[in-house]
């Protein structure tokens, strides 16, 4: 059986105009790989409704799971939760459990529980909490779809919060090989090799190092007597 | 007039299972903001057809420019100029100047041009070639999609071949302003200013620092003078 397939959807204008640099889509792609789920795709959009109620409602269609990160903290431009409802069709409002869980954090903290704070309590119908055991303002769940924070730290958090909860597959397991000639020589053998082994994926990553070219292979699969095979394949054609 | 939109698609395996940090949306997304070109959506897809068929397909239909990075070597796993002609529904072969270039390049480096090495003469029939002084192989450019490599020096010089040829807009202005308080103690007041300049887009960015809260706020548009006015505003209500 294949290994369940996930997206992830960053929201932030911030990315896109070049502010800031993502680092959350780095981060889940190697923490689902470790789980045995096959990240399938990614996408950045906008801090706009009509751009995330689309891309939430293309993703959750296509992929097992799908992990949202930004746009639901307490400021005007952070309009996540709101248009996940809307892609689900679904009313929001403010939820007791979330309230009561912010509204001690800020009791302790000695900081005023206004509105904009309450605002990070507004959660859709249905939906179950994610856990911040960072800020305490929660993540939630809705169908396959898990809404996060965008701070890395928080986001961090809250995927170890999810992940468990997850059917997970085969993990997935590579090896690599370097081989210090340009893709051109090797590509040859190397597709060779690729249809010797149809349940592995075979990927060659190009680099330019002190003027030379080189490659590094990946052989990717779940089954590591296959993965052995093709290594000693490769390293037979390609000797270190 | 608002200014013309752009997409990147980045095609690769290796970014979605975590083994290599992707680099060029960072980067196109500076370039494109200083020449008034908005990058509105980004998506990283694997090294399959369909998937890159789909995306190059809904994206390019949706926005002015479309930048794709990744999978225009010569190994097996490279399928992006295939994909993207199957995408516009055109022929795909050997393309005589892009041979040239390529068959003078490996003659001067006394290599082999192999079959492998001619693979990356193809291109979809009625494009363009995109200039590659890094290692010679071009990108091409197809309605309004621009096919670029991966690896981020011929990305970023690809990038410099093809940007004098779009129409830019009014480039992005941007200033920011640090608030040494947590982001709902601000949103209120913040919410009001970015009502009051509905052509500014005003973001906040929250971050801890020694344990303490505090928000950067980035005010950006193409008016420098609205930009001032927003930012005395804000100045005025957040003293540093």
């Amino acid at each position: 059986m294949p290994n369940p397939t996930a997206a992830i959807l960053i929201i932030g204008d911030e990315i896109l105009s070049g502010r800031t640099r993502d680092s959350n889509m780095h981060y889940l792609a190697g923490e689902l790989t470790k789980n045995g789920i096959t990240l399938a795709e990614a996408r950045v959009v906008s801090d706009d409704a009509d751009a995330i109620i689309g891309a939430v409602n293309a993703l959750r269609a296509a992929y097992d799971n799908v992990f949202t990160s930004g746009g639901i903290g307490p400021t005007h431009d952070d309009i996540t939760a709101e248009a996940v409802a809307a892609a689900f069709n679904t009313p929001i409002g403010i939820r007791q459990d979330a309230y009561d869980l912010l509204a001690a954090h800020y009791a302790r903290s000695g900081r005023e529980f206004n509105d904009a704070r309450q605002r990070m309590a507004r959660i859709p119908d249905g939906a179950t909490l994610i856990d911040n055991p960072v800020s305490i303002a929660p993540g939630f769940t809705i169908g396959n779809v898990h809404v996060m924070a965008g701070v890395p730290s928080v986001f961090q958090a809250m995927v170890a919060s999810v992940l468990p909860t997850l059917t997970g597959g085969a993990p997935m397991l590579s090896q690599s090989w370097r081989i210090d000639r340009g893709e051109g020589e090797i590509a040859g053998p190397l597709s060779t090799l690729a249809t010797e082994f149809p349940d592995l994926s075979i990927g060659s990553y190009p680099f330019q190092e002190n003027g030379a070219y080189g490659s590094n292979i990946v052989i990717r699969g779940t089954d590591a007597g296959q993965i052995d095979a093709a290594m000693s394949k490769l390293a037979h054609l390609f000797p270190a």
